[in-house]
């Protein structure tokens, strides 16, 4: 751990300036929403996971970033040296975006689901069960399926939950329907997740073409997309689960949101306001505020968050212990986000701490033996 | 105004408690997105302002609320007897959402936006010159002519500037494209609001019906979509603003945004982020980052907005002197908007003085004898 | 519980306002600095109470809060109507201030501690045990004595602790000496202390008459005193105890100290940069930074705080687990302090709980049966 | 100014640490509280500056830091360097502590006041009238001289105010009283200061050795007191001044606080709630509340202080056109209070800009040509 210990040798102040702040490093963080590429995508005839990355789907990135994904989202050592440089001791894989939502085939998305889960599993949680644990793949194409494959992961290959990308295609590609999480199809899924009691990862996924036109005026596509619309777009699916009274039926239901909950923290009290002036049960069956789901069946991670006063409007309107430290790697970097997150002032230690392990460990159940490291400097 | 002076009476402190607090009443605000109807409406065979006004187009508003509406936006002494009780001294009216924008035919709108602004102009600022200013309406579906019209309103009648609600429709009923303010067609009105000085208020609008189908499942249209949907809508749009390279061709255009600049403060940094990993120009001409536009070409308003923390990072992203109280009545009310603000704590008495009216009278140029008002308690 | 549901009611927004905000009541609150008085004062010979009490001794408070004070401090349904009308549950009383400090006489001293603390639990723990708990006197003229003292207090009367008003007096009124807490003279008392696990309340008393010179200039007897010198000069005592390296023979002792731990967090920083300019050793053997023995060895209450942002300073530097609710009744008023408290916002809900009872019941193992109380509003 | 670039450079995100943050260096700051020694100062036999000053009165500093010190005060290219490695481009010098207050002949003191002021001025201002200004001396034991010498050194000199250390010894050093500023003495001065318009820099003092025992146990002489005791004893003093009315004859007088107003933010609420329950007038002749003059009449500089909340607290308190960055050099360091300053999140650039220069520009009238630094960064 690197402290800048000068001041504390007798009888010196620092005379000099490198123009350089000594990060102190918080070991042992755990984060949630990183990414890992499949080798089982290309012979399922979908979408290769390079087009559709955030960002890339008709947008311009640069070549370097894309090849810069490509390599990582599969090279397991790369990924641990990064982690091992960054102090996260600790991460939960999940299938990147746009996952199996994006296969169009219900057979084929059901199979893969459960071929990635075998994958993922083999290639990270059995060799390295003390640095990875694994949100698994599930196809919303066919959601009883999806129920039986969770439970599948969970009880036989120790996942923590599920990861879902957003909406999900039904059909073929020249002929699809879009199916969100809230349609009554999904019910079976839900219960399931309830029984379980394991959380749901909710992560943006770009939305269909004919609906990208609001981000994207056909000259300029957006890279912008990336980080407000497709986020925007997570939180309204979010406000969806809420009004269509998922939470009323099933309370323990947990579901995380990276981004800091989406901007939801920002805007939930007006949401509420909005929808006081309506006629009661005439645009839902929920029976709360919004602001009550949101700190009671959400979690915010902070991954892509490198600003102190979003993450401070998330805790206040979620509570600390109810935001957790992420990267979203290889898009994001480990290196930058820890950099980040060690040295930002304005959150108490205690804070830190949670944001960083502690929420984790409780709400995961993870048991890799982190409490060896350092917490609480002495001279911090 | 009322504070609770009981505890400065000689020797006593309070020993009951009604469960009130007293709000410290703060004079002389001034607000800017407050929404009036026009007689002139219905004579142009477009939608009626009561369907689409945020929150009812095709959603579930209670018949109250609509009414209550309906009868506030023309009733000049209710809204002057409401601003008195909210210790409003003076207000920026504006034609109510969707507007101009919302009028399929160019020339009809054309007409309009020059009439509306005429009425508005003998209705509100002719008569109450210490009580009313206005935002002109402009019809965009003819950038040339809205130029033209907006030269004249802020000449001839002392327009503020303009307000545009989002996107205008370009065509017919039946037939129609939609055209947003990056458009290349655009441009003559840029250079007229540049030239002119003034700001544009940026309001949402109800989104095309056909894109409305994210947040609405079809089974239970979602008011959610007023505080959320369309208010992201608008961020997004004022996001193409700045890749489309307007504040590089015209640093000195400022515009308006309001509920606490729709969610852009909690999300621009992470909009920076995503952009720096794209082909230098490939996704639009700007040259600045997005944090840097939001504090040198936009201001927020508070309007809808009662929440501490939401202010605290609006303030932080783009600083204390481009932030301003507002209500949007009467979609929402006066005196929940002054309560609150009147009291929030958190806030230094400078700052509130400054969103109160200091910053709107410095960038308005608003001469209406505010300066009278108490400002600073010698007790709180 | 008050909510102001109107906004809930179908189809309304307020319309009118009084000029007030409801309180949304906090049940449950717990509160630790609340004095009573002692019907054993006078027969000893001593400073009676209410000549010492906080602001008056040689300060000139009015009458009617003087008298006030003195019919409260013993009034037992008097104290619980006043905490049943705030919402707080459960309180911890102790001697006021001066309190066993102040009395002159070592055996007196020890003598009146303990009648003191069989005449508390008497007339408050015993009948009423779901309402109040004790923090012990002790007479640290005799530390041997105190420590014993506190040992039958917690074991025999079940006292949560103890509470010790700042230097004692050893001497007689002509002829003293004052002693701090960090004397070698008091080690057999923290070591019970620790022995016991339980916490010691740092509260203020009086300065010694020869050092009001600082704040009182002869002409202007200080009340202000009362808030800014007896609380900084009980923040000095802290960090004494610190520099004494009492937390480092005894890591576990844990102290708190009211009024928002006497600004040790707005200054402790700078306290642990001036002290790394010494000669290491030279001014204590203490091991850590100041910083590390805040939020590791105690506990901040919010008695006399009715500011956010005096509050967040605190929390940031010792973390939400380690601040509490607590009011300093009679000398402050539980409607005030909890109408500030339950309105107050910036505070997450969770937070609130934490700093209203949670906190408390886990630090105190309170088991009155608290967790039926309302905490999390579904509209809030 | 050193950015991290490595972002904006075409498709590439960080993907190694060093453990070390870039600090964008914010160049053109002001700083206020810097002390220089003086060559007169043994001549007049009083107490050697290197004995009194902060931190080194009878406790036990380092041998290198007192040297270093030493150094330091005399040394202008030295000092001129160092602005210039942490982007300090213009500072106000003041005559270290004790200053002219230790002095204890009131013809010496007088004296030597005149003779120091010319010598800052021919030192420091004179040849660098684009890098420094100054504070005056003045010699308090003589308060009309004082006035008179003040007078001269803001008309002849230049001087954008006076600085003075606390408390002044008024006699010999084996008979003296002690006098502060709110004594009926110092009238002449402080209409003076009224009728020049300039600011007083009221400067922390070791407090007289015999009061110095609440913090030095005679064991360990504490150096805590010179962040925590000092610092203390000046917030008291200031507070003297509001409740001797002083504010209430002169309305305009201007106060600067280092230490980010020794802690007052913290507590003045508290303040004006226990100085409500006095008999009215029976404390001070003051008429409003000390939280309106901590906003009116008081500036905070940040001298010493190296932590966001404790900044937070101070800016809600007071404003942040009220409060500016200093540093305390060269008992504090350029580089850190620069390196924390430039780097620290949860300050808008505007506010930054504020507290970095603005603020002092527009107090102090400077014209050093500062407007050429960048503020603003185009990527930040």
């Amino acid at each position: 751990m690197e402290i800048d210990r000068s001041l504390y040798i007798e009888g010196t102040l620092h005379r000099a300036t490198s123009g350089n702040l000594s990060v102190p490093r918080f070991f042992g963080k755990i984060a949630l929403e990183e990414a890992v590429g499949s080798t089982l995508w290309d012979a399922y005839g979908t979408l290769p996971a390079t087009q559709e990355i955030a960002g890339t789907n008709g947008l311009a990135v640069s070549l370097d970033f894309a090849q810069d994904i490509a390599s990582r989202l599969n090279d397991v050592p790369k990924r641990l040296d990064s982690m091992d440089q960054s102090g996260i001791g600790y991460v939960i894989v999940s299938l990147t975006s746009p996952g199996i939502e994006g296969v169009f085939d219900k057979a084929n998305a059901t199979d893969l689901a459960t071929k990635v889960n075998d994958e993922i599993y083999a290639n990270y949680v059995q060799p390295y069960p003390d640095r990875f644990g694994f949100f698994a793949a599930v196809a919303m194409q066919d959601p009883a399926a999806a129920a039986k494959e969770l439970e599948r992961a969970v009880k036989d290959l120790g996942a923590k939950g599920a990861l879902i990308n957003g909406y999900s295609n039904i059909g073929s590609p020249a002929n699809y329907t879009i199916q969100y999480l809230d349609d009554e199809a999904c019910e079976p899924f839900w219960a399931k997740v309830a029984e379980l009691n394991v959380p749901v990862y909710l992560h943006p996924r770009t939305p269909p073409v004919d609906q990208q036109v609001i981000y994207g005026n056909g000259k300029y596509p957006l890279l912008a997309q990336a980080a407000y619309g497709f986020g925007v777009e997570t939180g309204g699916h979010a406000l969806r689960l809420m009004v269509s009274g998922l939470f009323d039926r099933y309370p323990s239901i947990q579901i995380f949101l990276g981004h800091a909950a989406e901007a939801l923290p920002f805007l939930v009290h007006r949401t509420d306001n909005r929808l006081s002036t309506g006629k009661s049960g005439s645009d839902g069956p929920y029976k709360k505020s919004m602001k009550y789901y949101l700190r009671n069946n959400f979690y915010a991670t902070l991954s892509g968050i490198r600003r102190l006063s979003t993450v401070l409007n998330t805790i206040e309107e979620m509570g600390e212990d109810r935001v957790m430290f992420s990267v979203d790697y290889p898009y994001e970097s480990d290196e930058d986000a820890s950099d980040w997150f060690d040295y930002v002032e304005g959150l108490s230690s205690a804070t830190k701490e949670k944001l960083a392990w502690k929420n984790a460990v409780r709400v995961l159940n993870i048991t890799a033996g982190l409490e060896s490291y350092q917490t609480d400097s002495e001279f911090l």
